[in-house]
């Protein structure tokens, strides 16, 4: 099933695609996280316009950080290491799934206008799908991850380079207001196969990105082993798990983003989430 | 004036502390985040014996991460550099804050035992103060920003090091199920003063790390105008602010907590915080 948050006159929705281009209300209080919880068939409501609604993050504001994977293809992790923004980093291709988080504060939904803070000189975009916990839990083995998988959304993980840089910890460069911009659906694990999922990402039409999530080095169940072997996952957890090659700084000179430009991320299947830098 | 987050048949209450040794509830629904946003006199109900309540953290499920800075003293950042588990460290003082988050469910309250993962080998205490945000807001300027303090708590900052190591990036190392506890009190601004604040952290009673707030590389101004020149802050956040040299990596060798010990960590006026590792 095919699910989007849309914004109605009583606040944020959540919707369920009965057609390609029908969008029927779920009737639940608690968004997307409680139909989440609840699981079966919930009660439907009025049936909308998918082109009438503007959609909305799928989980507009996470009850945590979204948690992230860093330099998890291996052209990507190649490229990182050679731009000079990875400080201090000893091993290309990363031992151990690096984990950062962004702040909630930093999710926006998509075809949404993106302005950079200020203080960010080189803001540059990151291609990625990310996975929603259904079922949480500690101590989950790789081969029970799966089940734990409610569904997937895609995520630019939008990064100021500069502060990434300076600051050491990422958290800062990775949370700036608007940064996480994320949708346009949610789509249940029963509908994606991670074997055939290709992420794409393009700048102004450009492609940029183009990888197969069969191909991340830290695959999906090891993400939710390894970081269940320490906090206890919830229902609603995002974990976006990480950027192909051909960022920004993959470029010599880096190509950053400037206002007016379009990045949009997608996959077949998951739609495709569009912003502007502002 | 100081409150606590205390666990009645109800579920957790907020309670003020009318006497040294009188707890007197507070009625709200909303926790100890509903008194900061709501300001002012409250409703008061029954008074309790402090030594009759079970204490929680102040915020027990906090709306977001905790947010962190690391090697916010001097000497502190020169341990950590020296002790081979700040990868890749090029500077020993940083020349920004160092961001990083801890996730709510690490959250936990005093006088509780912390059992580390069965995959953490290397656990380590920080003693540290925090602040607790009461008026968000976006680029918020050094002049204004004690304005948008609500008050301070205490924190353990406990941290896994072979993860913190392992992953690069600190999130899984701090993140620990039980890894953040927290209080007892939470204090509000005008009773604490910074200039004279002296933190403490002790393990089975013998000093390990005493400082000064005073000290702090990066003042409590200047992280809050640092964050929020990127990212919304919101009333509730929590800022831990970093911990004094003297933690068990600082040692040659390391020596780090085993099951039975006992970490405090203390301030005057700010009550005394205690830990017992499993």
């Amino acid at each position: 099933m095919k699910y989007v948050t849309f914004l109605s006159a009583d606040g944020p929705r959540v919707g369920l695609l009965t057609s390609p281009s029908t969008v029927t209300e779920v009737l639940v209080a608690g968004g997307l996280p409680e139909v989440i919880t609840t699981g079966g068939d919930l009660p439907l409501g009025a049936e909308h316009a998918y082109t009438d609604l503007t959609i909305l993050a799928p989980i507009p504001e996470p009850a945590r950080n979204i948690m992230c994977v860093g330099k998890n293809y291996r052209e990507h992790a190649s490229e990182f290491a050679g731009s000079g923004y990875d400080g201090g980093a000893d091993v290309v291709v990363p031992q151990f799934p690096i984990i950062f988080t962004k702040a909630p504060s930093s999710v926006t939904g998509p075809d949404t206008t993106v302005v950079p803070p200020s203080v960010v000189k080189e803001t540059d975009y990151e291609a990625e799908f990310a996975v929603i916990i259904g079922r949480g839990g500690r101590d989950i083995t790789k081969d029970e991850a799966m089940s734990h998988v409610w569904g997937y959304t895609l995520i630019n993980d939008l990064t100021a380079r500069d502060l990434q840089r300076d600051h050491k910890q990422w958290f800062l460069g990775k949370s700036p207001d608007g940064f996480a911009p994320m949708g346009p659906l949610a789509v249940t694990a029963d509908e994606v196969n991670l074997d055939e999922l290709v992420l794409t990402g393009t700048v102004n039409g450009e492609l940029r990105q183009k990888a197969s999530a069969a191909d991340l080095i830290f695959d999906v169940p090891t993400l939710i082993a390894t970081i269940s072997s320490v906090l206890t996952l919830q229902p609603g957890d995002i974990i976006a798990t990480g950027t192909p090659a051909g960022v920004g700084i993959g470029f010599t000179p880096p190509r950053f983003l400037t206002a007016g430009d379009i990045v949009e991320v997608s996959a077949p299947g998951l739609g495709v989430l569009r912003t502007t830098i502002g």
